[in-house]
């Protein structure tokens, strides 16, 4: 039996979308292939309001690739990397892997990083790269990264502003023009609602011009080689063609949706979400940093999520338990791309049945 | 007009294998979805002969992510990186970017590199890995992977033999056990005749061993990572399911069909393309050292070959024209993944129309 999924990705992908991987490959060195990727890019341009000082590129990897790429080609020596959560973390982790210095503003899960914070390292130390993840998926936390690019925008030039977006863009607000980021980047299987396998990843011309001087940075995690290609609407890296095909419709469809009405419905699911999850139990963020695109419960009334995922299954839909260490202390219901409250209320009216409420 | 592909990757996939993507998606944490992988992977240790201290890995990426791999997580310090085309150059040039010093034996392209060079080089200088390509898609020339297999395994333990089989692996024979190699790996859009967007890589037990003693491995690029979470049937990152639904379905056909047959019907397929080419022109690579998957043809005859490339596109076919400069001085036929020598042979029989053989 299918379960529709409701968990923090990959998220539910309509048969639409899902077979439009079906249509036969074309050559990535051909005409063709240009036409579809640069018409990809125009759309992202489009429904991200994109300036000209902003590029994009269709990585063919796992969102976590770009962590990599701004260890590798953005980080020169020294960045500060806010964590509250396991993906923030392994974000930090990874840039230390890759052999720079990391200093981390860390608070409990739960928290949100404050713009304060940032501003009082930022004081204290220089650093050439600033990190935050928008959307903690582990904790439905969302941070206040607006704030933090205007902070940096308007204080220290010479600091990059480096966003996980991969759950939140498409799904919740994201201008990069207004956040004021240098790169910023998208799994397709969230608020895209497309199977994984893609990141969209969008830079600014500043971005380009510092991997320009970082040294070491390989060739799948390279910048300056991966948008050296982007000039001629191609990759450096033969991409995955067909989940192109599905992005291609996906943007179509957003576009025709409008990005307010997405953010919108978003916005509904979010509060619907959260209107049952405080009848009975309590949100997990601290308030006012609540995700719009999941939601993370604190499970007061000790209730059997387990048992719960595995009934719900049975009833053909999939939630998730807590991550890692917050397992059965909270669990998390998705509510991101092709869903609208309607169904996330269907879907909760049978949490209700299960649990007797 | 769908223009069925015999260029160099991606190869032509069928609607059999391509609605196999349609599926729904599973939760990637999920136990069906440890059953699809660690099933596929019991597949590949199956047709590829993997003995115990072989395992594999398939991540989200094009085959050129493992180039990085290579550089970050088995090159400790010194590679020696065989270059004889386009391909090849770039392996060497991917580690050097990652910051490891390497030494390249470079020939001219449409030759091979011979076992006694590799020989000469070891014995003269220190090294931690030597690099090849098996099938260089540039200039369609097989390099001798097995006997500078066997060249390192007798008499330098402590060299490690990474593999480049992108365009050969589950086309041309490759039994990493016979070859002694550390890591190697292929792409899914040649030989597997999938679309492009999984990287199948498979290490000995001396690799990860030996990745744990590299430092700066990175994330994406980690082995060590990588084969932790493989020990669940898990990968570390948010795999593209959709394909990896494809790639299981093609290891039940290739398992059906045998290697023995698959390899055979490679070699007939070659035989008829060199056939054909000698015929008319010659091959471009140097005798004996000619490709299984991919023909590599020098265009003595001085044809025009975009437009032989345009008018057989009128047809329904796709061919190549040479790599990079060697653009009208050659061109390619890939014949692998899903073609038996009686289509390339009607194919052929189209080019003699149009060029009036």
């Amino acid at each position: 039996m299918h379960k529709k999924l409701l968990i923090p990705g990959p998220t539910e992908v309509s048969q639409e979308i899902l077979s439009e991987q079906s249509r036969y490959l074309i050559g990535h060195r051909e005409k063709a292939f240009s036409d579809l990727y640069g018409g990809i890019k125009s759309k992202i341009t489009k429904f991200f309001e994109l300036s000209d000082s902003y590029y994009t590129s269709v990585t063919t990897s796992s969102g976590s690739l770009w962590f990599d790429i701004v260890g590798r080609s953005i980080v020169k020596e020294k960045a500060l990397v806010c964590v509250n959560g396991a993906f923030s973390s392994r974000f930090a982790k990874t840039i230390q892997s890759c052999g720079k210095k990391v200093d981390i503003i860390e608070v409990d899960w739960g928290k949100a990083i404050k713009t304060s914070m940032v501003a009082e390292k930022l004081e204290s130390e220089k650093y050439d790269t600033v990190v935050m993840c928008h959307n903690e998926s582990s904790t439905g936390v969302r941070n206040p990264i607006y704030e933090v690019g205007d902070l940096i925008r308007s204080t220290y030039p010479n600091i990059l502003f480096a966003v996980d977006s991969v759950s939140s863009m498409a799904g919740d607000k994201i201008i990069p023009n207004n956040i004021g980021c240098d790169v910023i980047f998208a799994s397709s299987q969230k608020c895209f609602a497309l199977p994984p396998g893609l990141c969209i990843g969008i830079v600014s011309d500043r971005a380009i011009k510092r991997a320009n001087n970082v040294s070491n940075r390989g060739s799948y995690t390279d910048l300056v080689n991966i948008f050296d290609f982007e000039k001629k609407n191609q990759t450096p890296f033969t991409p995955n063609i067909s989940l192109l095909y599905a992005l291609d419709k996906r943007l179509n469809l957003l576009i025709k949706e409008t990005y307010a009405h997405v953010y919108e419905r978003h916005l509904e699911m979010a509060k619907c979400t959260r209107d049952w999850a405080k009848t009975h139990f309590e949100l997990f963020p601290e308030p006012g940093f609540e995700s719009v695109t999941l939601t993370c419960i604190k499970n007061t009334l000790e209730k059997n999520v387990k048992e719960l995922i595995e009934k719900l299954a049975l009833r053909g839909f999939m939630i998730s338990n807590g991550y890692g260490m917050l397992k059965e202390k909270t669990f998390r219901i998705g509510h991101m791309g092709e869903w609208n409250s309607i169904e996330v209320k269907k879907v909760l009216d049978i949490i209700d049945d299960i649990w007797g409420f």
